[in-house]
Parts: C-alpha cells; sequence; structure tokens
C-alpha cells in the first residue's frame, strides 16, 4: 500500500511524492490523517530558518486530525476507526525536568513533525501515548485546531487566569486569538493588541476590544479603562520588543504575564518594573496532557474555533498553501486536506 | 528640648545640627533612636544619584531601631520605653494597588527617611502604624538590621522555597547575605555568586557555597552539582546584565527567579529561555508587616546577622561613615549610634 508524503526539501520547496505506508510496531498507532494546519513553526521551516534541526527530507506538520488506521500488537486503548488527534510531544522520560513531571517541557524533548515526521502524509506512525480521542460530532476539520488551541488553553492556565479579570493578549495572529478565545470563556475581559486592520477586525466580530498600537498608546488606554491599575493579566504572543515594553507598561501591580512568543534575540526588558509593581512573568511552552483534554472539550462545547480556518488546500497544493499563507495579512489558520492512505 | 539630626545637603555632603525636638500628634509615636543602618539607598543619595526626589534638606536613614519617648493622644498600642522598629512605609491608602491589598507597592508611597524625613535624628516622629515591638532580649545594634532582614524574608516569601531546595543567590552585598541566610534557614542548600573575595570569605563562614564568576563557570557549576537540573530558586541581587544572564542560565525547568535588585536600565533579557524552560519571575519589593513580623522572630531566635556589622559611627560622625562605606571592598552594614533625644 502507498501513501502520498510531502517533503521540505529546503529552498521554500516541498516535493509531494510517493511513499510506502509503515505499519505501526508496539505501542504504535497508525493514523489516517485528514487534516493538518499550517503552524508558524511550520513557516519558519518553509523559510529555511531551522533547516539545521529538521534538516532537507523532512515530512513536517503536527496540528492535525484523522482515524485511527491500524494499531500496534500491545495497543489496546485505541481501535481502527477511532477519531482521535496527536499531542506530538515524545519525551525522553529521564531528564530533570520529565522526572519532576514537567515531561512537556522534557531537556531532550522530541518534537513530532519537526524532529522526526509528521503529519503532512497519507498514513502517519506515531507513539499511542501521544494520541487523544475525539468525542463524537466534533468535526474533523475543526479538530486539527486542537493543538494550537492546547497552547492557548496551557497559556491561560499558566496565568490563573480569574473571571472578571482583564486579560491583555499583545499579538493578534492564531495562538493569540485562540488566547482571547480561551480567557473570554474563562469570563475575563479581553483586550488585543494588533496591528493589522483584518485582524482587529476579526477580534470585533468575536467580542474582543482591539487597539492598534499604531493609533493609540495601548498602556494608557488599558489604564484609562482599568481606573488607573493595569491588566490583572498579559499574554506576550508578538515577539517584538514593542510588545515587550508595552507587557510591563500595562500590567498591574501584583500582575501576571505570560512570555508565550518565541523571542530569538534577547530583549530589553524593565527589570525595574518587574521590582517596582512585583510583576510576575511566566515562561508557557506547548501543552500538557490535561491542557488537550480541556481544549477537545471546549471545541466539543462549540467553541468557535472555525472561524479562524481562512484557507484550505489538499495535499498535492502543499506548496501553493504555503506560498499563498506567507505575508498575507488576512489569512490566519490554513488547513491542508488529506485523505489518508489510499 | 533639642536633638541632633544629619541633612543631607547634596554634593556627598551631611551637615549635623541641633533642632528642636517635635512632638507626636494625634496617630503618632516619638522614637528616640538607637541605631540606623546605611543602606545602599542612602548610599545612593549620598552620590546624588537621588537628589530630585529627597532634596539638600532632608535628615535620611531608615533601618533603625529605638524606644518610644511619647505617643499621640489617641494612640493605645505602645507606650514610652517599648523598644521598637519601624516599617518605614506610608501608604496612600486608595490606589489600585492599596485597594488590592498591596499597600507595600502603593503607586504612591511615601517612603520615610526618603520622602519624608528619617531617622538620623536623635527624636523621630513616626506613625504610630510603622511602628512594630521588639521582644525583651534583642540587642538594639542588631534590631537596626531587621529593615533589611525583612527585604530578605519577603524576597524568601516571593520565591516560595522549599526545604531541600537549592537556592542561588547572585550578589553578596548585605541583602544578597541576608537572603542567604534566610534561605538557609528554611531549609535550602545555597549557593552565592559574589566577585568579591572578602565577602566569599564571610559567606564560607556562614556555610554557604560561594562561587567567583571571574574564576568559574557558575551556570554550568550549577548544573554539574545539580544533576543537570539547574537551580530550584535565583534571587538576582546584584543589578548587572552579567547577573541577568546567569539567572536564566542557572535556573531549573520550572524554575523561580527573584527579582531583588534595582536595574535602573533595561536588561538584555533571554526571554526564550523563559518560554523554553517555563521559568517564573516574581518581582520583589521591600515587605509586608508579616515580613517584619518574621524577621524580628528570626533575630529574636538567634540568626546571626550581627556578624554583618562591620562598622560604627556616632552621629556627630556621619559624614565619615558615608566616606568610610563608600566603594569600602570589606564592609558589608555600617550603624550610625543615636542616643536619643538629648
Amino acid at each position: 500500500m502507498t501513501q502520498t508524503a510531502a517533503f521540505y526539501r529546503g529552498g521554500r520547496r516541498f516535493a509531494v511524492e510517493p511513499v510506502p505506508t509503515s505499519e505501526p510496531g508496539p505501542g504504535e498507532v497508525a493514523v489516517d490523517v485528514a487534516f493538518v494546519g499550517i503552524c508558524g513553526t511550520d513557516m519558519h521551516v518553509y523559510h529555511g530558518n531551522m533547516d539545521a534541526r529538521v534538516g532537507h527530507n523532512r515530512i513536517i506538520g503536527h496540528e492535525m486530525s484523522g482515524h485511527v488506521a491500524a494499531v500496534g500488537d500491545d495497543v489496546a486503548a485505541f481501535a481502527p476507526g477511532d477519531a482521535v488527534v496527536v499531542r506530538p510531544l515524545h519525551p525522553c522520560g529521564t531528564c530533570p525536568a520529565c522526572l519532576a513531571g514537567n515531561s512537556h517541557i522534557c531537556h531532550s524533548l522530541k518534537f513530532l513533525g519537526l524532529d522526526t515526521d509528521g503529519a503532512m502524509q497519507g498514513r502517519w506512525v506515531v507513539p499511542a501515548f501521544t494520541l487523544h480521542r475525539l468525542p463524537d460530532g466534533v468535526a474533523l476539520d475543526v479538530a486539527a485546531l486542537v493543538e494550537p488551541l492546547s497552547v492557548a488553553v496551557h497559556d491561560v492556565r499558566r496565568a490563573a487566569l480569574q473571571p472578571g479579570e482583564v486579560a491583555l493578549v499583545i499579538g493578534g495572529g492564531p495562538i493569540g486569538m485562540l488566547i482571547a478565545m480561551v480567557a473570554q470563556a474563562v469570563g475575563a475581559r479581553v483586550i488585543l493588541s494588533e496591528i493589522n486592520e483584518s485582524r482587529l477586525a476579526m477580534a470585533a466580530e468575536m467580542g474582543f476590544e482591539g487597539l492598534n498600537p499604531k493609533a493609540v498608546n495601548v498602556a494608557e488606554t488599558v489604564l484609562d479603562q482599568t481606573g488607573g491599575a493595569g491588566a490583572d493579566v498579559v499574554f506576550e504572543v508578538s515577539g517584538t520588543q514593542p510588545g515587550v515594553d508595552l507587557m510591563t507598561d500595562a500590567v498591574r501591580a501584583r500582575g501576571r504575564i505570560v512570555m508565550v512568543a518565541i523571542h530569538a534575540k534577547k530583549a530589553q526588558v524593565d527589570l525595574f518594573r518587574f521590582f517596582w509593581r512585583e510583576i510576575t512573568m511566566h515562561g508557557a511552552r506547548v501543552y500538557e496532557s490535561q491542557d488537550y483534554d480541556r481544549a477537545i472539550q471546549m471545541i466539543a462545547e462549540g467553541l468557535p474555533v472555525a472561524r479562524l480556518i481562512t484557507d484550505r488546500h489538499p495535499l498535492a497544493q502543499v506548496q501553493t498553501a504555503f506560498e499563498a499563507l506567507d505575508g498575507n495579512p488576512t489569512a490566519m489558520k490554513t488547513l491542508i486536506e488529506i485523505g489518508g492512505a489510499e
């Protein structure tokens, strides 16, 4: 039996090729992939920024949904036909972080779809422990957003966000928008800082107050709206120096900042403000098993994440999908449609 | 009745002058000052860095001990003769921080001895709510260290430091040394990073492992000693860029950093590491009432803070005291001896 797979070949090129399907070994499950979302990290791969890590013969993709096609001999928890999503983390189990119960930030974490082959293929063989079952009635296209929604659930949980609190989200890409949605579901009042007017329009549609830092002083506006206190929680999702400046200016005394963005370079941080206002900052990376469970539950209960899906392309058109998404100001989430093994 | 007071006159000069004693008004207490410690902040005043805030006619000093001399009509909680220390914070009571129960970081906090006249005088009149009574048997010279010890107690409490944890203290001045002592009292293993060999010798004497970053790679050493994990808690007390670099390099996954130092300029911070290792950072400033209570208790129980007192001068020699302390590599804590009103 054969299937189709999209290989990242370097230099912003993908090659879509037929390959033999693999069988699941002990502890493994083969999943017929239905949908794969393109993540910001995938776009980094496309841009060549992660060649040292992924090489030029890698099937990428980790935001996905599908059906179990086959299970290894010793796998009892799943059966063919089960609708599932993959939590794409393979921890070592022996490093200090794993031993302390924080395997999602394992010192030697393998991220499926970057460090190993990923979901942009018809049939994907993964460890059974990475699977989460989907309840009946969850559409598989929407389920491809479980992975990024789990990031948002994790971020909001790290903040210990409470009903009635004011949450400022800096950066309105897919993760920022999902954080805003989760924060709103928790019962917080959400303010979103974003320079892209198309994204601000989407935010308004979803009930978030959008502020464009090119038009208004966001920190002053947040202070004005909170009786001079500032936001209870700030999510820094922009990865920019102005975002880092805003996070300390806009947060209240004893408020919490969640560092979601990947800052490739060291940033200038107002540590005096951390001291003066006793600010707390939590780094937040990927998700834990309970975040997947909660994200699946929120989608099953109707969180309107489908609104974020702006583009769809078949696997054969993966090259077009990346080219169309790159720098597109109106795109939010692109799905690759895959039909499983042939 | 008259007393003697030391006025900061600008340009690294103090003038010691006789002044009339004040009587306590409603809600106030007059304290005959016994000892006043020179704080790093007082040294900043001496250097002229805080002229805009304190002016050139200011009695400074806030680390102190003394006896109640007289109380205002409505003050029942204290009586003449009581041994006391002053928690030198006068919050507004109405700002968002005060209303949220965080009056120690009041947006309009008046710090006694900077924003109002302080303790370098024979008789100091203060609001009664700033007083903490000393138990019998606590020497007044040692009690002058309650204020800086309360800073250390607050910092360690912000870290939620647990017995058996590894605490790295970056910077071994008086506050760093007191944090190390409190951390050790909690049951943590303490490592102190400090470039001053005299301070390292004092650290060794107190049972802390000292590391000189000019001689060894402190982060690597901490990792080696913790099975590759890193320190559970890092206290950044140095106020330097190398200290900021070290704090993220040496802390474990999900570890806590406490930002104690005053970084006058924005620092370059490895926010990627915050994200990657899910590090938490808490700003920590001054103290709350419970921190004073705990510091007094620790001193009463024998915490050997007297070891930090390296120099003593009478109030008449305050100029000499500051000159002798300035840049002195072997000095730790200087006390000014005051005899109360004459």
